[in-house]
């Protein structure tokens, strides 16, 4: 399990709005790591080939697939996955439905890769709605590579959520950070408006319930925090933040606005006074540092979770370094067996019912 | 109307954390300016005498009212109101409704203070559930005062609001906008997971449609800038932020959360390095100023929404600054007559159905 030999993953090379120059990049330099996987590139032929002659690679590792038909990132998902059979995203998609590639990555349209991920795979038992699973920076260290990102989820796939959808996302959402951060014990937090569990909607009154029931089994796989508050999320209180989609989508925006609101105070300050600049330059390691650190480029993509094939939906914005840094997310999970883990995670939900 | 001779405010003097010095110091301090309003003050009158010989203060403009009783800010807010009728809350809130006084003040127990609003005061026709309001600080300023504040409502008494909640916090907050930042049409926004008018849940879809009819009218008194999104929040793209009381009060609390964690952040970077300790205080002016604008005593108070009378609910620990601050705005709803003006958005609104 360890060596990567055995895994393929299928990459759809005309996602990302940079298209297959920065998907080819990130893809022949992730081939010539010894452990890599094997990868199935998707996408225009011809193109492709002309891109992967311009990069240094391991011939052995890269397969080109050809797509006829690409969907764009502004079409309208349900209709571009009608009209367009050919597209890279279903043709990548099918081949991981074959088992030819364990693992689907693509920077494309997000609701056009949920939508084919939906149509193409199968939905794992128990589960009542897929989930898109992000991943954040926090103030809090954590695991294994002492890594200070959570994960919060849905981050937009089912807007309203039903008890029964948020224990779902809790599982799902332990189960992956356990694979891909080796957290052994990831502390889920269910997102409301007080601690005592009381508090709440009533899908999150009931979901703590049974989240509390499950926590406390030594097969629900995680520590169940309770429920955590807004200040919570910064903080990284939780490993696993769990919420429905129209809260998780704008926590998330709204942690990307704050980030921009700094840097423009900062730049205009710096623009205003010798004094400031002065400061801003002796503080550049460690803005630098936090920058690394808030860098969505740095993990590369995120799950979407409910399927018995996983997807990693990288950034629509995806360059060379955020490919190669989706694909190794897409190998870790495969090696890791992430769906099988998903699956006894859901299994262990079952029987706590 | 200019003058503030002929309003009177109830202030609930027991509530603060800080107790009856912290109250009677900001209500002193108001006093004494020629244009401020007439105060009485709720609680145990030997306390609040003893107090207020502490603090010049102007004698006509206070008059100390006996409560017998105090609701502490962890009691269970139903129990409490029931067994302690003689609470310092509640006897404020009856000079009110007996016209004595045109505002209510507190820096009380959140849920005992807006369960006594309901059962002192008269919902308003048209307001399916009341509201609370919030500031919070933006990059943008705006109106008379160039203040950077935008309001965001609810913040935590309606979880879960349908189509016609979200429409009565909106016109409710345009108002109150309207009043308190003397911005004659304020930009309404609606919280949502995407621009266009089908994103979002089907309460936020509902209210949109409503909204968009209502903000194209010459009544409407506001200017409905249609969805916004999480990003959308720091920037101060709307001076009326609408959501749900679930959302909106983790999107409050997450931002508080940041605050603090950017300030534990930059103490650590200044205790780890000489160079960055030099940077922080070559940066303390900008600091400083951004703490000031970030300082909810700075506006004192928030408003409790949606009853023929209004209520400024002061922060739980309100300091003698934040007393006059919620005093101040208080009057300025007096003065404006902010629940008449909530009165004629929402008969606005019924009329656009």
């Amino acid at each position: 399990m360890s060596s990567g030999s055995g895994i393929a993953i299928a990459l759809d090379a005309m996602g990302s709005d940079l298209g297959p120059p920065a998907t080819l990049a990130g893809a022949c330099e992730v081939s010539q790591h010894p452990e890599s996987p094997r990868l199935f590139v998707v996408g225009d032929a011809d193109v492709l080939r002309r891109e992967l002659e311009k990069h240094p690679h391991d011939r052995d590792k890269i397969r080109i697939v050809h797509a006829s038909e690409v969907i764009a990132q502004d079409e309208k998902p349900k209709e571009a996955i009608t009209s367009k059979p050919g597209a890279s995203i279903l043709v990548a998609a099918e081949l991981v439905k074959a088992g030819e590639a364990q693992v689907l990555v693509s920077a494309g349209n997000t609701g056009a890769v949920t939508m084919c991920c939906a149509r193409t795979f199968t939905r794992l038992q128990g589960v009542t709605r897929s989930a898109l699973g992000a991943v954040y920076p926090t103030e809090r260290r954590r695991g294994e590579k002492d890594d200070p990102f959570s994960l919060i989820l849905d981050a937009g796939l089912t807007l309203e959520a039903s008890a029964e959808d948020l224990v779902g996302f809790a599982v799902m959402g332990a189960a992956y950070s356990k694979c891909i951060s080796k957290n052994s014990r990831p502390r889920v937090g269910l997102l409301s408006v007080g601690g005592e569990e009381s508090k709440g909607t009533e899908s999150v009154v009931k979901a703590h319930a049974v989240l509390k029931r499950l926590g406390a089994r030594s097969d629900g796989g995680f520590e169940f925090i309770g429920n955590i508050e807004g200040m919570d999320i910064p903080r990284g209180t939780a490993d696993v933040v769990v919420t429905s989609g129209f809260t998780g989508n704008i926590v998330l925006k709204m942690l990307e606005g704050i980030s921009e609101t700094v840097m423009r105070l900062a730049r205009s300050a710096s623009e205003k006074s010798l004094q400031y600049k002065a400061g801003l330059l002796l503080l550049a390691p460690a803005i630098q540092r936090l920058r690394q650190v808030t860098d969505w480029q740095e993990y590369g993509g995120v799950p979407i979770l409910g399927f018995d094939r996983l997807c990693i939906k990288a950034h629509g914005r995806s360059t060379a370094r955020a490919i190669r840094n989706a694909i190794r997310v897409a190998h870790r999970a495969a090696r890791t067996d992430t769906v099988g883990s998903i699956q006894k995670g859901l299994e262990a939900a079952r029987s706590a019912e």
